[in-house]
């Protein structure tokens, strides 16, 4: 079980140093590939990843709150670049609150929508990572290493500005980057079933 | 995209058959291999592996129907053993109506309970199989082969006795078992998000 | 780098305990599986099978000058299907002295041939296991994993009764097998190049 | 089985034509990724790469006896980065007329000095792409996919310019590189056993 409690004044201070090796190696060419893409995906790396989407998803809404829409939707360009497998091919997006007809984002275009929105195609989208999100909590029920993919479920809690928690079912599949560094290949997120 | 759309008549007759070879290879000694385990995974595999998973729900209801829980019961257990892979180590399954503290389903005995009910430490558990099936349809957002694993993400559209369609959005991970069939090794499945 | 140097009485005292454990779970129906077919390979495991590799081979030659050729070939047949992956698929296996029109042996009665002899469809195999074999030490240039396959390369070092060593270029390939344990899936063994 | 023979004058005129697809991709930031790097390898692929490791080697003869060795070191450096995975790790390699203390040539200098000679820290290397070689022809025994990586087996024919055919064993393993080509891991080649 992966849990990371971030106290509030933590997770203000903290996401963007934590976010920066992330992005420094987004760019394959500059980056040295000290893992080979064809190696075996290990559980620490699995656990980095989410700590990474975590990190990343409080440091997109701390960027809106300073610095505005424009500045959190780059942000969010370069999340989506260093964590999410969009330039390896389509990847299995299925967000928490996205509907049909624009229920899957195989393409970048439909997860930044999704994170940030203010684009027209999806217009449901109101922009997930720019809620107040402040703190994270993973719990992996399972991680699950086939080969050089992996698969991860369980349930992340996210608390907003207010303290509100929101608990969410999470499946995560990956992917090594050229550089070496995990990609997000798969994600379903949904709501808890509420019962009848 | 993978679709079938069954007549009621034809759903009621052809369940079993098609279900008979999945199970007939279900126990690898005995079994000739076709496929070896490494090899990679192909999309007509998946969907077929897809229309398997369909076929079979429809299968348990029609059994519970004609002879009652027990029967269905048994008839599950064999879909379980054969079409997911909990002989090969923790599946990573969140079904559609399952909620803490019972939303994972990492071992046979929880994924039984949801399936066909009857077990107390799944209390919530009213048989998810057993609620009248009669057709499906599978509509594929993507499907993404890493080697000899895949993955799935869309839709599934469940028809009942009465008519009554429900659709989940539905990812599924798969490898292959000992006697070269595929096997899920990772299902989450979720109710669309209804909007605020 | 993997060395193992065997001193000639332990070599002739422990082979067989070695092998045990490989050979007891070599049914797949009868062996707890500890280790999923679909998790990546580690050196290690890749080190321990080169290991039961060498350990096997004294074994087959001591099993011979103690209890003469049939018992060498049932042992040598219970080392095929314990270590080579015959029973998935074809095996890439170019033998050390091996030549043309038997260089290849991607079946398990080819290979049979070359490690006890004895076989007419192979007629200049003399049975490579039975010269003598007590000691061995494996120096690897390389060891990749790619997934859950992995292959190596470096030197065997062999000697024999007389204490004459014989050295060639190694490389094998592994996969999983249903029971979780590493099976070679491409053997190519060759004598140094002597210079023109 | 793979077979291309080769006219000489097809040869001759043909494989620089050929190679040049392979080289324009060798930059992966460059090239339209068409194929995930995590995605499947086909026998085609395979085959397409044992042609393309032929039409290099003809190629490099060609350019050599044409512009000289500091030409034909540029290509031979060009190939290298195209067919080998030496950007991706250690590669194993282990060429048919290498020995001791150079046998295997895990670095691509190493593989370089094998390939054109002219390295003083490989003072027995001639240059093996040098020698004249104007056709080729393969003929693979097995070739065995293992998900995102593949290995092969079998002999290669190789005729240099006075009609002379050398026959080697030869072991390849592939994986893909972020360009989604495949990348050389592995390379065993032996001159065939030439009995007691």
């Amino acid at each position: 079980m992966t849990i990371r409690t971030s106290a509030l004044s933590l997770a203000l201070a903290l996401p963007l140093l934590a976010l920066a090796p992330a992005i420094a190696n987004a760019n394959p060419s500059a980056a040295a590939v000290s893992v080979a893409p064809y190696a075996p995906i290990t559980v620490a790396e699995v656990e980095a990843a989410q700590l990474a989407w975590g990190d990343a998803l409080v440091a997109i809404s701390t960027e809106y709150e300073r610095n505005g829409r424009d500045a959190a939707k780059t942000l969010a360009g370069k999340v989506l670049d260093a964590a999410y497998a969009y330039d390896m091919g389509p990847v299995l997006f299925k967000p928490t609150l996205a509907a049909a007809p624009n229920t899957f984002r195989t393409t970048r275009d439909g997860a930044l929508a999704y994170f940030v929105g203010g684009d027209s195609r999806f217009p449901a989208d109101s922009g997930f990572a720019l809620k107040g999100w402040r703190a994270y909590k993973i719990e992996n029920a399972g991680i699950v290493i086939t080969g050089n993919s992996a698969i991860s479920m369980g349930n992340v809690h996210l608390t907003d500005a207010k303290g509100n928690v929101t608990v969410v079912d999470k499946t995560w599949g990956y992917v090594r980057g050229a550089d070496g560094k995990l990609r997000i290949v798969l994600h379903h997120s949904s709501l808890p079933y509420a019962g009848k």
